[in-house]
């Protein structure tokens, strides 16, 4: 009987995009096993690369689109259709609309960049009809908590004359009301799921300005700005829709996208691995697999807590699958990843090699590694048949 | 049921002994499979190490002895008895009386380097009543054609005027005569066997002055000396014994030891790890074990051409067991190995790392890849009940 391999990894961070990953190891299983069914299931985090990986492991499309930029000029971007027989999806990554790298390195302003590209995206996928759209957040360049998409999708943010303010997280502190009626209807019929990272909080010493803001350009005193900024927002926030995000987990996402998207999108937040999963119906793929071979670029003693490879293989465990593991650097406390459902790792080093080659050859040491990787298992086959003879 | 685990590894050059290889291997397995039966057999090339290896194997002892040592002086040897149940066997590496590291530094000068001290060890082995003796060549320090041996086993060199050539290959080429009238009457009775490198010749363009000569300390001048005395010593051999040894395989082992050891012990040459094998009853090793897992500095495309992992598994595949390699580097041309019997390899790297790091750290990355490939083979094993179940 032919076995079939589920490959679910994680991108290789400065290295290789985990659509890259996920075939390097589907060449190299291919090798050992030519008969062996793959199915791949990339595990993207909400951030860049993850449209294109999820439309990849569907079978669905990409659509072209330009939309405002996070400075306000226009960019091109993009979206996805799922594929599968499942309801209409779409994907939206924020990135693709509000990321750090659409911002020119001189124009890196979180008070004055905005997210009004990602409603936009939003509405071209309702006025494609999806019944279901997934946004994953992250590697985002503004802090406007979601007022830019807000706009686009309808709301307005006024000051205390009733004018409307200007665009940008930094104006957020003279919110003095919030207009919700002209919300496009639509949003009301479909459901709007976000894959955040579920640490990520909106306001306060672990919020979203104080710890996002320097690194998208913010000096401390527009730290301190965009924070009493979304204080305001947040209040205005629950005084129009009766939604509470000022503690709500993931709300924080994005420069507060997530936020901005329970509030006027009415999506539902969720920890990025799990909705990824989801979207990716990774239940029915492990329910098809003998074996899960999952990557990252690192495995060890902090890999059990959210990591690809033990979100992976904890599910894959539910299910008596086993789960393998390979990684550029097998680092310190890796084996505690034996207590969360990884049954073997293995590095991907095949020789003494600096940091540097390794990154720079990594697709053929993966490619080598998945090949070494399935013979060692092929051989373990044997060893059972031996016993059973 | 406990798989039964035979490790027959190399030692690693410039790193590992055989004995620390294998003793790593066998951590890391039992980290994995605490209840696997482990055997080990060591695979020794007849060089340093050879006798200590092949003692701990096989549950034998080490006996200590003074002899001549290369450049006449008295040094410190040790020659082995194995454990064991077959006939009563010693074990001589000719490196331990005329090793390469017994020549002090200033003193390397292969026309007047003794290979006395091998036949006192060989002596000592009589003595014991030995039935069977391994004598292991390589890492030699001398160039006298076993010359200075036979003289200790009571055979005489004598010149034009009947008098007894000095010590060291130098004085060969006034070889006039061999007298073997007084050789030890018990070499008759007992089996000797030469554990030799298979390509190393006695005379001319291959032959051993001109190869190794220059690696021992020998000037341009005393490589002539020594072929024209190893051509006059063959003639001689050929008078004295009928035995030629001027075109045979291994006789220039160890500075020609091996054309002596046939002329003088009627010893017999093997390729070394056939011979190696054949001591370590390593068929009957096989017969026990479900698994072989072999180990080599390196594995590329130089390894099915006679060097351990594809020698060990050459056989192990005649019987039906699988091996795996494990290696320091994986290098061009390895996938070849798959042809000659290597199931699966993996290297024992863990990351990206210098060599220099790697070669500090070989016993830990080695126990390490040890435990990864045993629960990467245990994995395996699960497919295989999975598909049955």
């Amino acid at each position: 009987m032919a076995l079939t391999v589920l490959i679910a990894p994680s991108g290789f961070k400065e290295s290789l995009s985990v659509k890259d990953v996920a075939e390097a190891i589907g060449r190299g299983i291919r090798r050992a096993a030519p008969h062996a069914t793959i199915l791949t299931a990339p595990m993207v985090d909400g951030g860049e690369g993850t449209t294109e990986a999820l439309v990849a492991a569907t079978g669905g499309r990409m659509v072209s689109a330009t939309v405002t930029g996070p400075v306000g000029d226009p960019v091109a971007s993009f979206w996805g259709i799922l594929g599968g027989d499942g309801p209409r999806t779409a994907v939206i990554e924020m990135a693709a609309a509000a990321g750090l790298s659409l911002v020119p390195r001189d124009r890196r302003d979180p008070t004055l960049t905005t997210s009004r590209g990602v409603g936009e995206l939003i509405l071209l996928a309702l006025d494609h009809g999806a019944e279901r759209i997934l946004v994953g957040c992250g590697d985002s360049g503004i802090n406007d908590g979601g007022a830019g998409m807000a706009r686009a999708l309808g709301a307005r943010l006024l000051d205390g004359q009733g004018r409307d303010l200007p665009e940008g997280g930094g104006a957020l502190q003279d919110l003095a009301r919030l207009d919700v009626s002209g919300l496009d209807p639509r949003l009301a019929g479909v459901r709007i799921d976000a894959a955040v990272n579920w640490h990520n909080m909106l306001l306060g010493p672990k919020g979203v300005a104080r710890v996002f803001g320097p690194q998208k350009g913010a000096t401390p005193e527009q730290v301190e700005l965009l924070d009493r900024g979304m204080i305001r927002y947040a209040e205005a926030i629950l005084q129009a829709t009766g939604r509470d995000v000022a503690q709500m987990p993931g709300a924080g996402a994005s420069g507060g996208l997530g936020a901005g998207l329970v509030a006027f999108a009415g999506a539902t937040l969720h920890p990025r691995f799990d909705i990824v999963l989801d979207y990716l119906d990774f239940d029915r793929q492990l329910g098809r697999a003998d074996l899960v071979i999952t990557a990252e670029g690192a495995l060890d003693g902090q890999s059990p807590f959210g990591k690809v490879p033990c979100e992976v293989a904890r599910r894959a465990e539910a299910l008596g699958i086993p789960t393998v593991a390979l990684a550029g650097t097998i680092g310190k406390g890796a084996r505690q990843t034996y207590e969360h459902g990884i049954g073997a790792y293995a590095s991907i080093m095949q020789r003494p090699c600096s940091l540097r080659k390794a990154i720079g050859g990594g697709a053929k040491l993966l490619r080598q590694a998945a090949e070494n990787t399935m013979r060692m298992l092929l051989v373990g086959q044997r060893l059972a048949q031996r016993e059973r003879a």
